[in-house]
């Protein structure tokens, strides 16, 4: 799928747009880094708000549900002082029949400054953004099995404050990779910004057609993928695998790909284990793993809220100047 | 029925509450669009707030699900720094068997400064504003089949904007009038404020009886009544009328009395296009005009903020000094 | 049931969670009544906001729904300029299989300052602050049959307002209190700030076991319970009671427990009325004394909100220095 990443970009390079990690630089990204760097002092301020988007108008268009990524980006933008419209798409105009773009070409009419979208379709994001008025900016929250970049980049986050560099980082994904707009964008971001080694533990069924070409090492044994590894990324596992058949069990598949204590001891010493959430203990990972001390996994929540920071004021700040 | 339309203004005639257009003069229907004049350069500013609700709390009461009007109701209080309480009534005490009236009792004990009601009941607006406290401020957001004045209010403030004057001022008004409140605000809006001829074009079944006497004239030819017209209103077509058997079906209905490029050259050649949306595409209007260099429908939308702020800090600046 | 109320109060004596009245002294009600009272000018004032708890994030976690007390509650913090998140916990992260713990976690993660919590599970609030983080403040807004503090404290200072002393106060608790939480919390807050006679009025069906042993005396018949009273407390009657057998019906209920004009005169003349609401008109009480002159069950609504806001403003006082 063709999805026309450049078009995040403004005429002088800027981020005008965050749709996926494809197409953007390392010099990019690291941009994003550096600036939710910048808001991840905000747990120790008194006041927790910075007035750089006061008077600016994002709208929640959530076409599926999520409560935890809703809540992340509706933080965001309070924190950064911006009003927040939280659309349910479900009870709205598009139930009465209203086309996509009917319902955007209304918001853009109420002077609306932002679009972050979640939908189950692939490409939804891209498509809005092709779309809208140019002083409008879109951020894309999960779009089918496509992409997740805000994830993708909180997760690239976490692991350069928890490991300083990227190059000769040895990082694996585990699970369901076939399914996960998650991985798709990590393994895209670890590739521009220089990780060494990126390993791809999965079943053969969970795993895309030639995935090898977009630069990663594949394994179907957890044993063997996890052997000196800096970095373990767990997929959370849909449970509707299963009733597709692609999975024979849950048991079945912790038993191959569950991260347990002594799975873990086969990384290096000092490995972090990081999950999107939520998690399903005592499926992809045992509870002795996802709070040990390893785990880095709330930490990634709250540099989630940071990331998000960064991106919507990053893309607002270009707003009326757009392609 | 008799509304008691009176009690929207205060004894010195100030703007209190706004349940309808009937019973307003033609000043004060112009104090609203020169107040919503000055809100309409929003749009052009960075910081798209002004803080004249500051500290005020406006509660959607909205006993009917309408997230667009909603949205517009939320985004003019947020515009103008009021706090803003969603009521969904569905879930509300209600339906432990409270009363209308004990619900706006208690919001009244919490001391809220406004109601925004939205009923599927004519009149019920009208029953909020004669029973709740001398201070608060109500504004109907549509009741029944009766009126919807800020929607017929943005219609006014269309007109004006891109025709300037409405004396010798034509127009239609097509579709469902029977069970339109927008039509029936927007007839005596028209009135008022001095247009020369109001035309209602529609099926014998979807129009009331009598409707002459209110000073319109009536065509069931829809070639016939776009003669020489200035201005287009198209009413939503409500899909539940063919399962009335008021209609025979979409199509036939489209062939009679949709809006064709064809047909709008039947109007004066600047003759605009106006519809409250959302738009059936292919029902009532067809895409290449709703789309088209006349259509004025997103507009509409944007001038809906301004009128919902204009009508919001008029209430509420005579709050405390009530009827 | 052992629930650790110690844990509501730092090292030094003061509020860091509201989870039940038991456990409070005397002083620290006190504190919080005095605090309610200079909230309670609001109503007067033209910008109804307080600075206090500006930049800081309140999550409403509603496990049970109930838009009347999330609404004063949000009221409460809106008007201490917090941020408010709402989370409708059915469609969260929860219904994805994840625990409350990791709910908990995640939330702590994204940097938030107090959990407001309703939940049909007795003790669900004592779990989250005995699980939460240091720097976080619980509220318990109902949980269960056991406690709903805030409400128990808004009727003190109810009482307090209008009858200005505890002690010499005769007071009578009318209705279902084996199922009441709101029962509880009242009869403990009346006794530790002085009530000199507390009655509880029912039938035994609707009374727990060696409920004497709180320091209360029982009627089963309403005009010797009412007699020479001061305070009358109606509860709320739950329908689905008469399902469980519990009671006969409705009518028969009102016979006996309803409180009538001709009932409220064997109370003293100044007697006052009080009702949590929603009222059930004509089976707890009659319409002429919900709506008669010594009802101040819409005063209550009104000082719910000053408590709440004096309960979250001090617990958040202390946060970050707590436990």
């Amino acid at each position: 799928m063709m999805l026309g990443t450049e078009l995040q970009l403004t005429a002088q390079g800027k981020l005008k747009h965050f749709l996926a990690i494809e197409g953007l630089s390392k010099a990019l990204l690291t941009e994003i880094l550096d600036t939710a760097e910048s808001f991840t002092g905000i747990s120790e301020r008194q006041v927790k708000k910075f007035p750089l988007l006061r008077g600016k108008t994002i709208v929640n268009l959530f076409f599926e549900n999520s409560t935890r990524t809703r809540t992340t980006f509706d933080l965001a933008a309070t924190r950064l002082s911006a009003d927040v419209i939280n659309m349910n798409i479900a009870t709205s105009a598009t139930s009465k029949g209203e086309s996509l773009l009917d319902t955007i070409r209304n918001l853009e009419a109420m002077h609306v400054d932002m679009f972050v979208v979640r939908h189950a379709l692939s490409g939804a994001a891209h498509f809005i953004a092709q779309n809208t008025a140019p002083h409008i900016s879109v951020i894309n929250a999960g779009d089918g099995q496509h992409a997740h970049p805000t994830q993708a980049m909180l997760d690239m986050f976490t692991i350069r404050k928890l490991k300083n560099d990227f190059r000769q980082l040895k990082v694996a994904i585990v699970g369901d990779i076939l399914h996960s707009r998650v991985a798709r964008s990590q393994i895209k971001a670890l590739n521009i910004l220089g990780a060494d080694d990126i390993r791809l533990i999965a079943p053969k069924t969970l795993l895309p057609a030639q995935i090898e070409t977009l630069g990663v090492s594949v394994y179907h044994n957890m044993n063997e993928g996890l052997k000196d590894i800096d970095v373990i990324i767990m997929l959370r596992l849909q449970k509707e695998r299963m009733a597709n058949a692609l999975l024979p069990s849950e048991s079945e598949y912790f038993k191959c790909f569950g991260l347990t204590a002594k799975r873990l001891q086969l990384a290096k010493p000092d490995a972090i284990v990081m999950h999107p959430g939520p998690i399903n203990r005592g499926v992809e990972i045992t509870s002795s793993v996802a709070d040990g001390e390893q785990s880095v996994i709330l930490q990634q929540v709250g540099y989630g809220i940071a990331i998000r920071m960064a991106v919507m004021s990053m893309a607002m700040q270009t707003g009326g100047t757009g392609v």
